[in-house]
């Protein structure tokens, strides 16, 4: 036993008590013949005290402490004098008798503190000190109580967690699979799961009736600020069910998240939002509803007034940002070079002010009568103060995700992205199928289980773009943290499906065989949903990126900086795995 | 909602209620002009009751239901007339008025009973149809249970759950890793964990204090029964202590886990065994202790009697089995042909029996005078009615090894291995290299990072093979369910291990480099532990394999049977990763 107590433990209770601690050294000062020492451990930071007149060769001994050693000492708790109100062990600090040095420290690269001076290379080189700072490890500890209340909650509902296999099959449909060579196996691969789904429909078919497992999950895809090579799941499917079911199941587990975690009480019902709505609406089908700035379609009033752009635009429509009519020139002009970057890609961005005596300014006045001008106004609603911004484009779709990116930028302008804001909804009605322009077919929107609407279910044929899916995703703050559906149990469904999708009857065989055998002895009906465990993490944490929320994440070419993974292997693996790695020029 | 109650919930309270169920049909019974269903869920089975003479449409369809078709019923709870003991349904049936087929099934190729007719390869195949099954599916149930137990035991004394990363660096010491070719990073590999060692170390280097998590570990291994390529652990991790407080910890989690999984409150201490003293009693450093049968050594008393086999033996060694004289020429020869099998190498067995009147009867009585006899049978402590057998060799831990399996045959055949009675132990003070002789050279015992006991570290350079370590392993009923270290936190004595390992000071920097590189930043004391949660279950479950308690297990060529897993690759992603598969004949 290397303590008696933690350093963020002791109170003025404890005061004359003997104790041990052991811990690294924050910071030492010396005043005068005092030496003061801040000890941290995960728990705390507590005061030690050293004085020279009482123990000379002590004192010496604690001012060689550099930062990060890792020391032991005992001594008394003491009352303080300058008391600390910021830290819980403020009003004590410890009149050292004894001390040893446990472990001495290199001067760490950057400051082991919430604001450090250390760049993301360097504390991602040395990720071992950057979760010694408090923020970076208060968001692990966020992780943890996360999958503890999830399981409470899931266990409670009766949910078995069943570990499925992460050396699986490789599914060549979806995103690229990372693969696994088997050296049992001659010339014969596994691959990493993207998500447990087959596995989880299985477990349906085998009467598990509530299954759900916190499941890491692979992607070989390129990386972006918010993907990760492996990242995880809270995977969860339900027997008898429909998607009202599943919906109250899980939007349940989102308020008892939001009350354990956040203390936030959520009582009322989340809104629910068709796809189509959504789209319509706010451009998107995560729509970050902590503001209102709903979509007004204008092609009506604004077209056909000798006004190219919009003459020959296949649509038109603006966002009506409350009280911004006092945006100068400059930033407007900023805001139109955000929708014309090329990431966003708008051709340019049209503005009207609505002055204090009702009229309305805008950038096309040329073009528009104040009567056209006013009767845009009232479609906005607008009021005196508020500015009206408007995109057009030759693509609907395309115009609307736009308009989407200027309705955040503007929201987050005008404050009303509050972090400590939440409002969760739902998405649902998706689009059973989507249109790939590449391959110039059908592909699914979810994945090829998912089971459209039965009242849909007869325009499989005339017009499948049409059939919605019992389909759902859960949107909060605008970032999709989960999604799911119900599936289809029936066989012969399941083979239309195929057939649409353009598999053959072969290569549904061969890729979903087992599971189309499975579904031959009796499927239950079925659904379920994924969360995304790092997209909850980082939201609770109000974090920009789930890398924070990863103890040791990969870099944005799927490296770990810090143990320098992946690497060459030795010859005689590959040797012994039957493997040549031929790197083209 | 496909149902107001599961199959396992209604009761001789629910009577004349108006109910839905649905579920999967155990078995038809005609009898008269009634038809009797048993429905089956993950909850229990309840009766249906079909009447001929009420609803002969819905009885004729309920008599073409076949085995495991999927329905949905609603009808009326009737008290039984004859009630069903066995199962908490058995008082009550339901009247159907309504019944739908959800979905069919064609017969299953095994019954979905408790003993069921379908060997290991079939039900491996159709895994999704063996889980059905109530016995296999309650090792997962057990398992569920498991977790979370563990997780609420660490979770209150302050551990942390953290994960650590699948995609890792490849160490080419220890087992052989399962590696993954990067897409992005050309020509380099990662590797699957073998165990998240070196992470939890970070951990402890970052300050963690208190890590946990159940983990998935991989090792590209010829299986055995008892392994997997994937498997599951409980890694545990904890700063600032001693092998007693590890020890404690987790002492105190297997107690926690008899009394909350198996209702057996264990009060009394774990007994603790010198590695030294396992190996000399019971030849083993997993003893199973359920039964005593302690090893008597008899070089003294046997040897230089004229009995060649002795007289040229380097050990001579033997058991009492109690009460078992009356054993037949015929047992005596099937053991003597069970340690002559190859797998344990013994070239024969000598036996004694203890007669009613205290004289020694043995099968080598030409070599050896009744006093020698005596001798021997006061050495076991034997008296009339017990059975000495006696193995001897050229080589004592081989030996041992040998009679170590006999004890436990006759441990067996004894009846003394009941499933459920337990006892739990730890294996101290193991060594902290041993002799390799294919290499020439020490090994670690447990890793490199084992921390040698510090009375014993003056004789690392004398006499490495003395040294014993701060190493323990918790064993019940001879079964190793964990076992762990304290690690060297000292960078001058990890490099000196390291160079008694044989590692060259480029080698170690390259394989553990970071390592090596963090603990340079202030490592605390730490140590840790994890445990095998498959063979928790197995032996909480009384199974004979661990792969009875995994949900989707692969067969000994590591091969997922039912999905037929591993597959060769389709070509275009070869030529993504830049390899190509070279299968030498």
């Amino acid at each position: 036993m290397f303590r008696t107590h933690t350093c963020g433990e002791l109170r003025i209770s404890d005061v004359n008590k003997q104790i041990t601690l052991a811990g690294w050294v924050q910071r030492t000062r010396k005043m005068g013949g005092m030496t003061f020492v801040d000890l941290r451990d995960r728990y705390g930071i507590t005061q030690l005290v050293f004085n020279e007149a009482v123990n000379q060769e002590l004192c010496e001994q604690a001012n060689k402490l550099g930062r990060e050693f890792v020391i032991q000492i005992t001594g008394t708790v003491n009352e303080r004098y300058n008391k600390n109100e910021h830290i819980p062990t403020g009003d004590i600090e410890i009149i050292v008798s004894e001390m040893k040095v446990l472990n001495v420290a290199n001067t760490p690269p950057f400051t082991i503190e919430d604001n450090t001076d250390g760049g993301d290379d360097i504390r991602m080189k040395y990720r071992y000190l950057d979760l010694r700072r408090n923020n970076v490890r208060s968001n692990m500890e966020l992780r943890h109580k996360m999958t503890i209340e999830v399981r409470k909650y899931l266990d409670e509902l009766g949910f078995l967690e069943v570990e499925t296999p992460i050396l699986i099959g490789s599914t060549p449909e979806g995103a690229r699979d990372f693969v696994v060579p088997s050296r049992m196996n001659l010339g014969q691969f596994y691959a990493l799961p993207q998500s447990p789904q087959l596995f989880k429909q299985l477990l349906m078919v085998s009467g598990f009736d509530r299954y759900f497992q916190i499941a890491k999950c692979f992607r070989d895809e390129d990386l972006r600020a918010d993907r990760q090579p492996e990242f995880t799941q809270i995977d969860c499917e339900m027997s008898f069910v429909d998607q009202e079911d599943v919906i109250q199941t899980f939007e349940g587990m989102a308020k008892h998240l939001f009350k354990s975690i956040r203390g936030i009480e959520i009582t009322e019902t989340f809104q629910r939002i068709p796809w189509a709505d959504a789209m319509k609406y706010y451009g998107s089908d995560k729509p970050d509803l902590r503001f209102d700035m709903k979509f007004v379609e204008l092609m009506d009033i604004m077209k056909g007034h000798g006004f190219p752009v919009f003459d020959s635009a296949e649509y038109i429509g603006g966002i009506c940002a409350e009280g911004a009519a006092s945006y100068t020139r400059k930033q407007l002009d900023a805001l139109t070079d955000f929708v014309k970057r090329p990431q966003i890609g708008a051709k340019g961005m049209v503005y009207a002010r609505v002055e204090a005596d009702g009229t309305v300014k805008s950038s096309v006045d040329k073009f528009y009568t104040q009567e056209v001008l006013q009767q845009m106004k009232e479609a906005f609603n607008a009021k005196p103060g508020d500015l009206i911004l408007i995109l057009s484009g030759d693509d609907a779709m395309k115009t609307r995700k736009q308009l989407c990116e200027l309705r955040l930028e503007v929201g987050s302008q005008l404050g009303l992205r509050d972090k400590d804001t939440f409002v969760c909804l739902w998405v649902v009605d998706f689009p059973l199928f989507e249109w790939d322009e590449e391959t110039g077919r059908y592909m699914a929107m979810h994945h090829p289980f998912t089971s459209p609407k039965p009242e849909d279910i007869h325009l499989l044929d005339s017009d499948p773009g049409a059939v919605r899916a019992n389909a759902y995703d859960m949107v909060i703050n605008g970032v999709e943290v989960g999604g799911g559906s119900i599936r289809i149990y029936d066989s012969e469904l399941q083979n239309k499906m195929f057939q649409l999708l353009g598999f053959t009857p072969e290569r549904a065989q061969e890729q979903f065989g087992f599971l189309m055998d499975a579904f031959k002895f009796g499927a239950p009906p079925h659904g379920g949903l994924a969360y995304g465990l790092d997209r909850w993490v980082s939201l609770f944490a109000g974090l920009d990126s789930i890398r924070d929320c990863i103890a040791f994440p990969k870099n944005n070419s799927g490296r770990d900086v810090m143990t320098d993974a992946p690497a060459p292997l030795d010859p005689s693996q590959l040797e012994e795995l039957n493997l040549i790695v031929d790197i083209k020029e």
